[in-house]
Parts: structure tokens; sequence; C-alpha cells
């Protein structure tokens, strides 16, 4: 799979909600930065901060305006949707990944206002 | 000049602090988001948000770690860092950029957490 492809196939599998399958397609020792929040490390550490992010969300969607690819570099621009209790909320976001070779994916970063999941994290409490 | 030698010359001009050079490279309509703070559009647009930015700053540098284009879409990843009363800032941002047929950018966005920012300034302010 080209990288444009693999990251295409890992945020599928996650807006299944399906995190065990996503996490095939990454290095065991995958860095994923959630740039306001801190990084993680491993599929572990994907795992817990998308299961932590998921635990009170019915459904996620990662809406894809733009991505740009060159080498194992792959940008987008998304609106990430989380929905529950039949309300969302939308995360603008811009994520950076880097793929190897393998087709695994080792780097997760994601740019993002906290304030902005804050009120959402505040919205789903209510 | 491709859509990535203009964004490369936008932000040199930038970061030589001259935002009217910059802004001939622009459209008369740019779009302008900073995304936590909103749109402002037009070279004055941009005029009026980095004169602010720069106000009290010496130095601007955008480090760019990553960039990567398609077609008129530029993408990049980089450090903001900003200089002042010889102490420096850094502001991680990913930020896009389209640029037409004419050389010129029809958008700048830019993504990166508030909570930086807002540190950023009470930073500059002591």
């Amino acid at each position: 799979m080209a990288p444009t492809d693999v990251v295409n196939e890992f945020i599928a599998r996650i807006c299944r909600m399906d995190v065990d399958a996503a996490c095939e397609l990454v290095t065991d020792d995958v860095e994923y930065d959630n740039v306001p929040m801190g990084k993680n490390y491993g599929p572990q550490g994907i795992k817990d901060i998308l299961g932590a992010m998921s635990g009170g969300v019915d459904d996620v969607e990662f809406i894809i305006h733009r991505q740009v690819a060159d080498g194992g570099t792959v940008m987008n621009e998304r609106t990430d949707r989380f929905t529950a209790g039949g309300t969302h909320f939308d995360l603008p976001v811009m994520g950076l990944f880097e793929v190897d070779d393998d087709g695994l994916i080792t780097l997760w970063r994601d740019y993002f206002d906290m304030g902005i999941v804050n009120e959402m994290l505040a919205h789903f409490a209510d």
C-alpha cells in the first residue's frame, strides 16, 4: 500500500472504532503525539489515548478535507467528529504521518487547539 | 514560481518582518485563518494580525520541519519562533496554503494551540 493508502486505512479502522485493527498498521515504537497534550509510544499508547477519547462516545468520524503526500510523509487537514447522546462535536485538526518502507506508521502527530478539546469534554460531560 | 517556492518566499519575507513585501504574494481576497482565533481577509487582514503579533517582538523565525505539496496545496509543519528581550518562545504549528495559477496565495490556515499563544503573550508581557 502507498503511504496515503496506509493512512486512509488506518483512519478507516479508527472510525470503525476498531483500534486493535488500526494498530496492526503501526510499528512497535510508533510515536503518537497530540501536540498540546504530549507524546505516547507504541500501539498500547495509541490504544490508551483513543480508548479514553472514545470511552463515552458513540461514533467517531475523521472527515479529511485535504491530504498531501511526499515519500513516506502524509499530511492532512481534518474535522474529527465525535458523536455522543445524539449530538456531535467537531475538532479541527491538522495531522502528520510518517510511513516506513514496510507500510507501517512510525509517527502520528496531530495539531489542534486544546481549548476546543476541553469544550468537547465539558459538552459530553453535561 | 512553483507553489512551494511561493510559500517559501512568503515565509522568508515574513521572517524579514517585511509584511508589505510578503503581501505582494497574496490575492486581494486571501483568507488568513488562525483556526483557534478566527478568519481575516485580504492583505490588510494579514497586516493587522502580523503587525499585532510582531509589535513587541524583535525577531520572527518560521522553522520548517517538513513541507509537502500537491498541485496548488502546500502543507508544512513548523516551529514559529518569536524573540523579544533576549528570550524566545516557540509555537508548534501546522500550516496549509493554497496557491493559485498566478503564483498568489489564496488561503493561509494555521493550526496551533491557543493556550501556547496565551503563554507566549503572558511571557512577553512580563
